[in-house]
């Protein structure tokens, strides 16, 4: 146990994955964190919650590379780079930011159930890698299925007060941590911004950064 | 020659490593660029350039995570633990950015030269290093005369009209070509921004990626 480690009182460290299902960047993070993680043996815990609230509060409208027309074209770029890079399909979407509201709700629900990074990866790859629109609960229930869980009983829970309201607390919860983009790690009480912080995070986690 | 470099038309592809000496994320790049492109066998080609008259243009009054506080405490913390993966001395700056007009233009005097890059390290080094300013002939002869340099001959040619045209110039080209931060690399026409992008950047030269 490294001093890193013993400092923060536990031996087996984790890694928070604060992701926002409407953020490109995330969508790198959501396709690599499992195996990653894995090869370091660390546990993920995954956190969907939902950057636009957040960027309000911040006072920022719209996501910075959008309001800012150069870093917005190279950011498009660069996403076809990485997903080369990473091995992943990548499809520039013809919506962004798109809708991803009912998505987040469903992924909060299935991760008491199990399957919340399954889920996440669907319907990343259909809004990035297959440039799909994933606000319907038509298409949702599809990715549900495809995952061998209750559709049905699946969106009633997504859509029930208690769970509506533990998304917004885990927004509030990212908020008060400081989270101000996506995605996000936590070590600890270290923040690492932006997918490509994902190693140095786990490097963190197993106390060797 | 892979297809690639045979499309541009070259066997020796160069990097271009355009960097604003009050950079912080530019310092990274600068410590790493050249041990790192000698391992991929590219040759770099350093561009000093101002991006506070680009950023200007571009309608941003100040670097955006100087504006966007939640963003500006992270990257102290960011510098902190790169400088530490990389091996660097790291001290944050009591002042930020920095007045480098005066080493900018010597740096571009020195590129001419042959000693650009220790230039460059050195006057990054004092900066976010050991916290020190940069904008005095003074510190600035310092520099020069521990590199074996002619001090005021090169704050001669630095300061020369045609030199500080020069300068005004290949910031320019930053802008025309579209550069909206620092550090940024070209490959031929591609560009790759920020520090994080240095190993895609390469790879690219040698048409890896």
């Amino acid at each position: 146990m490294s001093d890193r480690e013993r400092a923060r009182g536990s031996t087996t460290p984790t890694l928070e994955f604060w992701i926002d299902l409407a953020s490109n960047y995330s969508y790198l993070s959501a396709m690599r964190i499992e195996a990653l993680a894995a090869r370091y043996g660390v546990p993920v815990i995954w956190k969907p919650f939902l950057l636009q609230p957040i960027f309000r509060e911040l006072g920022w409208t719209t996501p910075l590379f959008v309001a800012q027309k150069e870093k917005g074209q190279y950011v498009w770029c660069d996403m076809a780079r990485q997903c080369r890079k990473y091995g992943l399909r990548w499809k520039r979407p013809s919506e962004f930011p798109r809708n991803t509201l009912l998505a987040t709700r469903v992924a909060v629900a299935g991760d008491k159930a199990g399957w919340v990074a399954p889920f996440c990866r669907e319907i990343m790859t259909l809004n990035f890698g297959y440039d799909r629109p994933v606000d319907s609960a038509g298409v949702i229930a599809t990715v549900l299925e495809r995952l061998g869980v209750d559709a049905q009983e699946a969106l009633r829970a997504a859509t029930s007060p208690q769970n509506k309201e533990a998304l917004r607390e885990q927004t509030a919860q990212a908020r008060a941590r400081g989270v101000f983009g996506a995605p996000t790690f936590f070590v600890g009480p270290e923040l690492f911004w932006g997918n490509d912080r994902l190693e140095d995070a786990l490097e963190t986690a197993i106390g060797a950064l």
